[in-house]
């Protein structure tokens, strides 16, 4: 009824029993694979256990309706329990609520017929299959669907599909790819040229060249050739040519989830920036006592701050159903650079031992580095954020409607 | 009950009635004013009137009890209707709700005995007369306050006051001030050397050496003599020793209460942005296609949307009654910085006419410019946040106590 | 014939002559000015007696050749002189070396013909009149010269000239203007429309509207309204069409004379912030012991220093006859930025008195602001830089010849 | 005499030289051996042929006395090669001008006995062992040698050596390390209590713990564990208690020698930068056409541009002797910076391309992480600056001699 920034004691409740399950069954998981050196037979297991203790706590698929097997949690409470799950490695895949497959989750649950989320949703949601979302082009611009290149024809009952992807999350061991692929070819819209494929990636035609290596290694973001892979008509998600609709409506909730991932890491950083300045001694004093230092702190408390300021409000707007897409851009471009920010701070302040991997900032730093560019770069929200005050300002005299549509 | 961005029925009422009196009461005065170039003869009647029109719309006050004539509303909805009176000159002044005549009521109404406040709240409640907040002083940094040398000492019911004070905001034209000097030679805690004062501004010893000139003109921010002054005992207002506290208690929400004001003038700035980029050509095509343009507004908006947030949510902490003191400082060194910026790049958009005072940018950046140091520099609020964050990280393991305690 | 950055002797003499100069002849009377509040029937007598002082002492137009009466000297030596004379209020006008004149003078003597320059560059270096350079248009992007508005067309032996000017600097008192005109309606390269006219003030025609009021008050930038005002054909200055040239000859070394006097400026603040943190006690130390000030010191040195290499480069280039363009848009944009962030750390630092007009810091900084867009704002030389280090590496696989051609 | 920004010709034809030296003999090496998947057994005697070609184009030690078979060259001079070098990986190793030899040789040819010469010196510049310099210990702050626990005391004709050190550039393979251990328990000044000692590194007692993997992989910057391990008397270098003198004049050019490799790594990206905008389309024009992107290359020119400068000038005072101490730390501090800033604006281009290993940006990046706080992290650089910038006001009124003491 009125401004308020507190969660109600339900929710309260379901975050502690995610503390106390990072705590418990997650975080001891990963420790003793770091020490003992598991390889993958070890994990397997591992893993399977530690979801089936999510599903009998009763903290399994939070995001996801009760009818799907999950808790029906809105934005807003997913917001605390993405961030404090992503403090822990594995945390959001423990609950099933990890990327790609969260983002897919909502995808097919607006999208799918009632065949399709049997078919594709409903092995997601029991946790026996992962899948991965597959737009990105090497030769063209992401941030520009227009662009797309890869292609799909009609022959019969079946569409043709050639083309070229890379930067799939999740690709190898997924059961399905959710593809975006030109189908229209003279569109009214020039956006409304590209449509959306549900496509088994055992189907002939899909191979993955390779794990595209990066600045922070090898995590499983493939680069798949595509060659005359036949996909049935009935594996077409959504309407022909909504491949952008789908692909924008998947993306402001998928973006603002990475955003709450990034906060539990921001603020992991942050807490060693502190633990650091603490105990380190140097020039007379310690670190926390320096001017300088002390402003490397305020700093990246004040980012945290607005962060999950403007995480909480944009999960609201989503809540609630009122446009987000603003709200979201300026969320997704502020998480991102707060993140790396904060943990470029703490490593400054830990010097050569944050640049070792001694701690995990210098793999946090380099991971965060994708986050400025991925899923929309920091300059494309910038234009899409402007544009949107100018609209604003055209149509009311104000910016009221671009800068969260605020009783202030 | 849980997270909620809105404001209920009533105060969105209530903030339409204030948009509505600023328009048709307000504005037109000041419209008038400038354009026949009005002398204070002109100008203390239309205030008067404008005054009593707004106690007669029943938007007096708006920050007071009802016992005290006032509207007995929160910080929050304060924040939402003093952004709003500040986007017109004199705004906040037709409400009585102007600084720093709003943070002594606030400083009397808590601190102030039975007679202080008949003698004192209440003629300032009711709009008969101005006030003044008597600390800073030339010689020694204001964000210190142990180093303050005006100096009172006892003479029998008396105290003899000596000392020397500038940047005194309103002091002339004020009738009475309140006023911090040193009584305490060997305080338990440096801090409780000071007390303070209810001083007529007519008591002898009392003298206003000059209007100080600053890069924005004269203000009315004075520099004062104090020589030998007497005030009666009965005029300490809270006890010896606490000044600091009472400086304390009462800066936390002016600070806001500015911020608040600046956020009005910040979104001004950004809307003249928009006028100007939807309208100057330049090298092919409107600023607002460049891509450089665009990113001037989308930085200034997302600012501008910070700001918000933040004051939103440091109103909701000091009307809750919670510890407010990391988040004040966060939202007046945020607030005050975008204040800045947001103006600059208007004036940057505009080129020469930015420059010049045919549009009021170039008023709004020299005023700017004190807020990023009064009331505690950028530098002592970054100190502060850092104290407490570091605080927080010890006592709790956590950093969640210094960014906001939200549930996030 | 090799990396050099000193001075031969004989111009270190020089240099110390014009320190001494200033000392000794320009400060004082200043200094007796503003003590005594000089109106101009006191400033004209002073200032004749000044300039005949730098006459007798060999001080005289340093930037013109000997035939001239000047000194003869090159861009880089030109560097030093100017910002040492900048430290000091009308220390560049007391040699005869203050914008715009100086850059009229350099405009003249290459352009000219010789009657022209008998008629106005010849009183120019006497000392005998003022000038100005009237090409900005209130109606159109300043930095686009392909959109100015004021035309020209030919009657008979004469041109008739209608326009519309403003922040054309020095025109109260100048006795001639070169004017900026559309003469050519469909050249073949868009920037050919224009030409330049030599233009007595005291034409039919020719109306100051006003001096443009501005945020640092008026310094005599005027709004010049042109009314049918008739110029004889032998007062083209330059070659039809050749305006833009013209303005771009101009330019580039004018910019450059810009920033040694902004060195001299930064210079005084960051001395004026040393002296502020060398005395200033907060916090439990003077500002010089506490880490942040110390790094707004260090910044605005590393800024100061980068300042001077750019600009005694740039210089070096001029007198080699080099091509300068892209270094001079560097050294623009680097000291007109620098200068204003060093005022503004020394504002800070400074606290309150910075704020004031009691230091002439606050004067400093509105007078700065205008350095970020005059000739050529930030923006648009950040487009020609970018363009001319696309086109080095387009041309040779290189950047090198976009940064200043070093050996290294 | 004067200014001059030029190399002679020589100078230009060495220059010359060492471009072709690197395309045809240095980086074919290169790419054979990443085509090929080389190892160990095929790079040695590939770098053997290599350095054997440096010496006999006559390009061999650059930065050594002729005596020394080097090519006695300047600062100056090296400042070039060194950046020309850099470009191709492997470069300065192939002309024996490799960190941490080159550091070393200097400080051997400075501060070592005959002997010492020709037992360490020789061997280093014939290129047939390499060695490096174990100051940094993992458990005090690097900057502050004051700290240093590495513990020498001396038993008859021996000294006896108990430490630990960390991120020793180079550790394995050297034939000998430079120590600096503490020698002394209360020095007259604190930073004089440790000295330098060369080690052979099959002394009993020095122990390779690991090599210390970091954000960019591991590359030889290795853990050491000295446990009782004996000294001769007659390897002490330089004298009891001149440990931080040697370090000092060891840093300053050696920061220098990183700050021209740097300026290599730094090009490179920016022709990358350019490379990209201009084949790279997007929402409607090419990157290069986007005033943003053009910003991000104006930026990285000028940082660029500012490098070379500043490289050019300290080189300059240490060729000519003079004090180069807040020069060096400027240029440190700055090319540092510049070097992360470009290489991250160039990835921010390439997008998802950038953050790949397909281009070696993202490897560039994660190695150019460590120059912000290696040889002095940029807070130190910034401390030192500003005590420097105050001294030279304190002393003279100016701050001329903290800035270069350049003739402007």
């Amino acid at each position: 009824m009125a401004i308020d920034f507190s969660f109600d004691p339900e929710h309260v409740a379901i975050l502690d029993r995610v503390k106390e399950f990072m705590a418990t069954q997650v975080a001891p998981v990963s420790e003793t694979a770091e020490r003992e050196g598991w390889d993958r037979s070890k994990w397997i297991p591992a893993i399977i256990e530690m979801r089936q203790a999510a599903k009998d706590a009763g903290l399994w698929l939070p995001h996801m309706p009760e009818e799907w097997g999950g808790m029906g949690l809105g934005h807003v409470t997913m917001a605390a329990i993405s961030a404090e799950a992503a403090k822990t490695p594995m945390g959001p895949f423990a609950l099933n609520a990890q990327a790609p497959d969260e983002g897919n989750m909502h995808t097919l649950l607006h999208w799918g017929t009632d065949e399709q989320k049997e078919d594709y949703l409903r092995p997601l949601c029991e946790g026996r299959v992962r899948s991965c979302f597959a737009m990105t082009e090497p030769e063209v611009a992401g941030s520009d669907p227009t662009l797309i290149k890869t292609h799909a024809y009609q022959d019969g009952d079946e569409w043709v599909i050639n083309g070229h992807k890379w930067f799939i999350s999740g690709a190898r061991g997924a059961k399905f790819a959710i593809l975006i692929a030109r189908t229209e070819e003279d569109p009214d819209l020039p956006q409304a040229a590209n449509s959306a494929f549900l496509v088994d990636t055992d189907t002939p035609g899909w191979e993955i060249v390779r794990d595209v290596e990066t600045m922070s290694g090898s995590h499983n973001h493939c680069e798949i050739r595509i060659t005359d892979m036949r996909v049935h008509g009935s594996k077409m998600l959504g309407g022909r040519g909504q491949g952008h609709l789908l692909g924008q409506a998947r993306l402001g909730p998928a973006r603002l989830a990475h955003c709450m991932r990034w906060i539990g890491q921001a603020e992991t950083a942050l807490e060693m920036m502190c633990e650091r300045a603490l105990n380190r001694y140097s020039h007379g004093s310690l670190l926390a006592e320096k001017q300088g230092i002390q402003w490397k702190i305020a700093d990246s408390t004040m980012e945290l701050y607005q962060a999950k300021l403007m995480v909480l409000h944009a999960a609201y707007l989503i809540d609630k159903g009122a446009d987000f897409k603003s709200e979201v851009s300026m969320a997704k471009h502020h998480v991102a650079n707060a993140l790396w920010n904060i943990i470029d701070r703490a490593i400054q302040v830990h010097g050569a031992l944050g640049y070792s991997t001694d701690t995990p900032l210098a793999g946090m730093l380099t991971q965060a580095r994708w986050s400025r560019f991925a899923d929309g770069a920091d300059e494309i929200h910038q234009m899409r954020i402007a544009e949107r005050t100018l609209a604003a300002y055209k149509d009311t005299g104000s910016v009221n409607a671009a800068t969260g549509r605020l009783p202030i």
